[in-house]
């Protein structure tokens, strides 16, 4: 129960390795040495073994690793051998196209139910989702064991729509409203700036201008 | 034309500097210290005022930063006083969102046209953007002096997309696939990783557990 103390720059890492051996496992590579992932990942050998060392080491390195351990492994380390029950808050464009687009099920993380605002969405459908108003979330995350919220509300409506979570029972929550959303320790936050994002590409457009 | 040299560090930072004097300056906060700015931001003051160093300094320290100076000047080195001209590609749910979604036009991006494969979705439009066949983007991004791509295509399609991109003229491609894209020196890239982002989520919620 206590925080294997595992840099943060390790855990960002982590979802990396996974997609890269999820894509050898895919082209039917079954062994991988830390030198061949180095030269596709371009990271330093040194710093893969580093990296996993962190978790064990993963194998004989020697041999190489075998891919479908080593990305089955990475997964429970990401909590993927696990299910979570979502909630959507801000059923507005950008939510409604991660309802749809993120095609979380073979993941293991569930929609079960959207929440916005506008009463003329109330009852209505996105995919499989219902959407439901905003007094409901807390009940609503009980009776589901709901564990993760995804928050696509405005910016000026996120911090208070985050204090809503607080106290219900939900353990993680996944902002893209644009502010550094903080929150107390028994909630987990992960924030996600497009437009950040956005403004880096137009700077490395522009720095040889 | 030569590249400044700024760490990426630094760059990845900018972005953050600008939303948080975005939002003091619409708060009516004329001057700021380094002290407050810290506070605010959970950077050091020292960090602040190195990172400001790369481009200057920004004005007499021991009085705080002008804040709409300092707004205005780190969105100068973001590009932000330029207008940009993009197209999409892949015009699914991700993308018609980003479109919608995406208020760029007060920051000068603007969205020309849209592509996608689906014969279906041509000539139809999202928002104020039309969508055209694959076939036409060279000859647009040409006539419309395009500069950056936002690409939501699926992963497999991804490389073989942006390749299409490559002796087009467009500088930028801002990349929603699922795959590490990687482009000649002439184009800049920049990879969102949303299913990353939430595996971190992930992992973060279960590393107590």
């Amino acid at each position: 129960m206590e925080d294997k103390g595992i840099s943060r720059a390790v855990i960002t890492r982590l979802p990396r390795y996974y997609r890269y051996l999820g894509d050898l496992k895919h082209e039917g590579v079954e062994r991988i040495s830390s030198q061949e992932l180095s030269r596709i990942m371009h990271v330093t050998a040194s710093q893969i073994r580093q990296d996993f060392n962190n978790f064990g080491g993963f194998g004989q390195q020697g041999y190489g690793y075998n891919t479908n351990y080593l990305h089955q492994e990475i997964g429970k380390i990401l909590g993927l051998d696990k299910d979570h029950y979502m909630i959507l808050i801000g059923a507005g464009n950008l939510g409604q196209a991660i309802i749809k687009y993120m095609h979380f099920k073979k993941r293991g993380f569930y929609f079960k139910g959207a929440f916005d605002i506008d009463p003329s969405l109330h009852g209505t459908m996105v995919d499989t989702v219902m959407i439901y108003p905003m007094d409901q979330i807390a009940p609503f995350v009980k009776e589901h064991g709901i564990d993760m919220a995804v928050l696509t509300v405005p910016k000026a409506a996120a911090k208070e729509t985050a204090e809503l979570l607080y106290d219900t029972g939900i353990k993680a929550i996944w902002n893209f409203a644009h502010v550094d959303l903080e929150t107390p320790p028994h909630i987990e936050v992960e924030n996600v700036h497009l437009y950040d994002s956005i403004m880096k590409l137009s700077y490395n457009l522009h720095k040889n201008g």
